[in-house]
């Protein structure tokens, strides 16, 4: 059994679909930011960078202690080595699922997710970031756009790389970008949605946060998603680990 | 041989760092970013996120042509798989260092890279982003320390993790944050510092270009790196592989 500590987010949804792609049983367990439960010592010891989402499996390779997994792209590669399945063998096509994960977490999902910040949570009227952010992410579509179009699929046949990459494409309407500009990206979209196991790893009411509106958040909510609170938790981790810390 | 697209940038350095590590003969074709010379589609045929760095192994995994790789994450994945070294065996071992060589790639090198923007390249006065990536970058050391305080490297022993991130931590000096406030981090980063592989990956002089100074560009190299010819390009490449696509 694998446990996933999961929020409907892009980076969750990439690790609920490839549950779902390679069938392995595997239990939901929400987490609820605003309330901050990715800041406690407890799920620290589950994902160190405090951020979501984590799986912890219970029947790891390898066997042993039951092994937790941060990093959406660590999952991905961790699950795809332990079905032997959506990271292609051929060195080639191996190589190109590796680089579009990479580009993926590297540059799509942080680039949107900073555009998202800006236009969705900080402080209004920041022209210069929201400009930076959205073009940036139009720059990454076109990249995509001009992969999509020479390929059926990022490594070209169907594999993590397209499971990483989709999510992030389903969230570009938050900021207000329009897929119909990129046809190629469009149809490799639409493809990839129709798959059981997407729609199942995603859910319809899992939608709902995909809005562009401003959510209304309490100081506590923003400080534990973005303020002093996630900050402070960080220090103290590192404060209480140095504390334990046999002398060299 | 493999031929390296480099700059003396972080990311340029995980790949020299690594190609030393490993000991695979190579030559490091530098590249002027300030002349635009990664918009080219000549190079987006080897990058097509036009980015450095980059590499071509001209005897690639499994034989036949030059193979391109993009993505310092995956030219470190691609370079342990071909020469069996710096990535671990042993399943758990292994995960942890895909765990870090992800949090690496997507949090510890974006979001610092975002502080270097604000603090050097943007507009000035912009305070909400500055702290914004600052803070993030400290949240992100403290997270690094909490890890280095309970192991001596990311992934148990040396690993392509802490190639991912040690030239990163080199780099946070020109953000103005200090590394003798994350102690077990400093002795990690001094440790790997005198590693002949990592002095000659880097060069004394390349380290230059970590000045906290705001450089001087003109509106054209502005505009290479950040503005409407970085944009352009990778634009102008979607629309010709959208005219060169078959149809359905």
């Amino acid at each position: 059994m694998i446990d996933v500590f999961f929020t409907p987010t892009p980076n969750g949804h990439k690790v609920s679909i490839m549950l779902e792609e390679v069938g392995l049983p595997h239990t939901l367990i929400k987490m609820d930011m605003l309330a901050g439960d990715h800041l406690t010592p407890e799920y620290r010891q589950v994902n160190p960078n405090g951020r979501l989402p984590a799986i912890v499996d219970h029947d790891p390779i390898g066997g042993g202690a039951p092994l937790a997994i941060m990093e959406s792209g660590a999952i991905l590669l961790y699950l795809a080595d332990k079905t032997g399945k959506l990271l292609p063998e051929d060195p080639r096509a191996r190589s190109l699922a590796q680089q579009w994960l990479m580009w993926q977490m590297a540059s799509y999902g942080p680039m949107q997710g900073q555009a998202h910040h800006f236009i969705r949570y900080a402080p209004e009227g920041q022209e210069y970031p929201v400009e930076r952010y959205r073009k940036e992410t139009v720059r990454l579509l076109n990249v995509l756009e001009r992969r999509l179009s020479e390929a059926d699929y990022l490594a070209g046949e169907y594999s993590i790389a397209d499971i990483a990459a989709w999510p992030w494409t389903r969230a570009i309407r938050a900021i207000d970008l329009d897929l119909a500009d990129f046809p190629a990206t469009e149809s490799w979209f639409e493809k990839i949605a129709i798959r059981p196991a997407v729609q199942s790893g995603t859910g319809v009411k899992n939608a709902s946060n995909l809005s562009s509106a401003r959510p209304v958040l309490t100081e506590e909510q923003w400080s534990n998603l973005f303020g002093d609170n996630l900050h402070e938790s960080a220090r103290a981790a590192a404060e209480k680990a140095h504390s334990e810390r046999k002398p060299a």
